[in-house]
């Protein structure tokens, strides 16, 4: 048997098969400092002990997709080394606050597969949970991934694809503190939930250029293991002719961006759908818009939910791109990011 | 209303105008390891805490520009957003050391405004704060930027103009410890106030050169959000023609570069002037050289002051620099900073 | 006396001076958050303060290499800052682990001296010990470089060259915690002493590019201050033409590829011999294999050694390369690192 891990191919996946990831990490206050460098996130909460502590917490949680990165990165070795693209996620959800000083780590469970019709690939469906030291849920998500066959023409004609939710319901009880009349002067931002409307659509003015070094120590602080991410020289040899971003970098800086006009927005409460329409590449120039899909009232009087939908667009303005797809439905050759999640906001106290 | 901040332009600031910059920053060992590792500053009160403590300190405190680039960041988005040019510093001190753990925050005053005659633009002069969690204060600056105007000939001939000290009066009562023989074996220097002569002149040795992540890097730590330093796509259009380098990360390697004769100068008390003399760009090597401009004794006798000027060049070796303005007061083309400064530097207590 | 340091050249040293080097540094979460950010390291000892505690630790101790880096990085201004090249590393121990909190330093003694008949340049040997703040060594190692003579033709004929041990030997004691069952499930590697086999040939699938922001911010954050790995306008002038990638990186990359295949091997025990064998520069993408050498039982039940040599190459596949060298005894273009070291493993509890 050789010592060298090369990845699971599709053969080797069984529906209600269960991984236990390893390499679980200790978040330090060094990976949060390398998030706000890398994307330049201003979401207050996840920057200022004080504010934290007025709003709740302990100390400043960790942005929920800083955590998303730290966990989720232990699942490449596993599931998608040798996987052909990172087709979608949905259900993605965050239980938990997460710190400085926790250790998370993540599990999944296979829970469906389709071979494709050219013999060559399928589909592996996972249900990945994250935890953290005291065996709390941190992090919840479905994701499916298209792999490489070992066995390029034999047929198992597996055809077992899961449901999934078009939006993740909304649960009684949010965990997140009671909020009290928001600091806007801290926060940056003075709109609420009762301001958004639906069908509003927010052209974030800022563009982030994204440089060889920016994705690739983001990747690495994640220890995603994804050869496409890292290995130039090998990427020459392939179509994309150099190393490809990681998709959770170009989410990061999307929602960086996307903190003009949302300021108040501090958690994400589920990622219901992304789709990571075309390729970025080092020296590309990400900008965002996002649309307001919908509002969901809580019963908890402090604060409400929106559906956002939010795309990133490569080296153009966003507020030039009216609709992302063309009229056939397929992505714009600029967007790279279709995003639809939730958010929870606080209300106006004041009023 | 639009919910997306565009920045504020020149009618919307009115003199005595104050404005509460959001964005408060817990500073952590994150962000001092982004520090050492961006500029390659090697002053030794801020690298360890076994040194520090035998100076005087809990632990070592945080060097004065990193504080001074996370305190400032935050008031890029109400100042400086629209702005043409950062023009100048003046009055810029350092009252109270911070240290990992401290959050601070930033406050300004509007004191002056200056229309200029060409209707497009004019000087917004500014008086900012910055404060800990326990409301000292820990920065106090002065600083001048041209702003665009929102209506292009509407004319309102303001002309309210500050004036400045030339240098920052020196306190009575400086906030350091009292210091006992200074370890030259762990700062790595053996000059002290006694050792240096006005009219001196250090020609720093090493250069720096910066890359687009290093630049963007630091600028996104510091939650700066000026667009010209991060927006590629939007600079190819300007005639810069690429990302412009943030002024303060020059200031930055600068200083780091002048640690190589000194290294006991482990305080910036004043920055008392400061020009940003020529752009900066990605791939420029930084050299530096600075003058003895003043001795300043102090009623205490374990420290004294040196009033320095640095000047950073661009491209070419600082020796071969014997005045970075040619015989028309313009400064040479590779002269990138002009800094006068005040530091304040140890006794020798062995004589 | 000038106030700048323009380091030591040949004739500065004799043999049995000693040298205290300046700028002790207390290592934090940040820079080990840096090493995996720029390395992509994932020894889980090193990264799960809840494994390391399993494991025998009160916390995660510092990955071996990050240690060697900051505290040998002291070395540079005193030794190397006008080295020709690094010539050679032997009889490199680990004797205590380092924590983050931990301040450390290094002392340097002169153990020999060679000038070359060319009359410009001589061979420093050197034995460097690092300490912790309790005076405790974390770090012992001999090095020889070649450094410039300041009197180009005035010969001394000293040749005073030591000897090195081929293979350093192996303690009776070794300071590590008694390992009892190991959590595959968390390193991530099921293989353990008894499976290595002497002959054994791992080749590591992994390959990683290194850009410019990569290497000099490594080297910045080790606040190593050699010129040739900043100074981008200076080294245009030589005949490498551009920056030249700090040695130390290479090899941090090389042992961070060598975990596809030695998961268990958390524990450098020593490094026996090194060579940079080719220069390494922005955008070359490194593979690396590993032999097993040599099995050293221990008489502890619970740890061996495994004595491996790992290359590293550059821009071709490792597994491309049987033989490092030609039939000359002359390293192959693309082969950058030949390393020589001794690890710890555990031994299989389960057995």
């Amino acid at each position: 048997m050789s010592k060298i891990n090369l990845g699971n191919f599709f053969e080797d996946f069984k529906i209600g098969q269960k991984i236990i990831h390893p390499l679980p990490r200790t978040i330090t206050d060094g990976d949060v400092s390398f998030y706000i460098a890398l994307t330049g996130s201003r979401f207050a909460l996840h920057s200022s002990d004080v504010l934290a502590q007025k709003m709740g917490y302990k100390k400043k949680p960790l942005d929920d997709l800083l955590m998303f990165h730290l966990t989720f990165g232990k699942s490449v070795q596993d599931i998608s080394l040798n996987a052909i693209a990172n087709l979608g996620y949905a259900e993605v959800s965050f239980p938990n606050p997460v710190f400085v000083g926790d250790t998370v780590r993540l599990e999944t469970e296979i829970i469906g597969l389709k071979e494709n019709s050219n013999g060559k690939s399928g589909v592996v469906y996972v249900h990945s949970i994250g935890y953290n030291q005291d065996e709390q849920e941190v992090l919840n998500l479905k994701r499916w991934v298209m792999v490489h066959k070992k066995n390029k023409n034999e047929m198992s004609n597996i055809k077992d694809i899961p449901t999934f939710e078009k939006t993740l319901a909304v649960e009684k009880s949010i965990n997140i503190p009671k909020q009290k009349e928001i600091d806007t002067l801290a926060t940056g931002g003075k709109f609420f939930f009762e301001d958004y409307e639906v069908g509003e659509r927010l052209n974030h003015p800022e563009g982030i250029t994204i440089d060889d070094s920016d994705h690739t120590l983001a990747t690495k602080l994640y220890q995603n293991n994804a050869k496409v991410h890292f290995d130039d020289f090998m990427m020459k040899s392939t179509p994309m002719g150099q190393r490809l971003m990681y998709g959770g970098h170009v989410i990061s800086i999307a929602r960086a961006i996307s903190f003009n006009g949302l300021q108040n927005a501090q958690w994400i409460y589920s990622i219901n759908s992304g789709a990571h329409a075309n390729p970025t590449y080092a020296k590309d120039t990400i900008y965002a818009y996002t649309e307001i899909l919908e509002k969901i009232n809580h019963e908890r009087d402090d604060i409400g939910l929106l559906r956002l939908r939010t795309v990133a667009v490569k080296n153009q303005k966003s507020e030039e791109i009216s609709n992302p797809k063309d009229e056939d439905g397929k992505y714009l050759k600029n967007v790279v990011l279709d995003l639809d999640y939730t958010v929870i906001i606080p209300k106006n106290k004041k009023k």
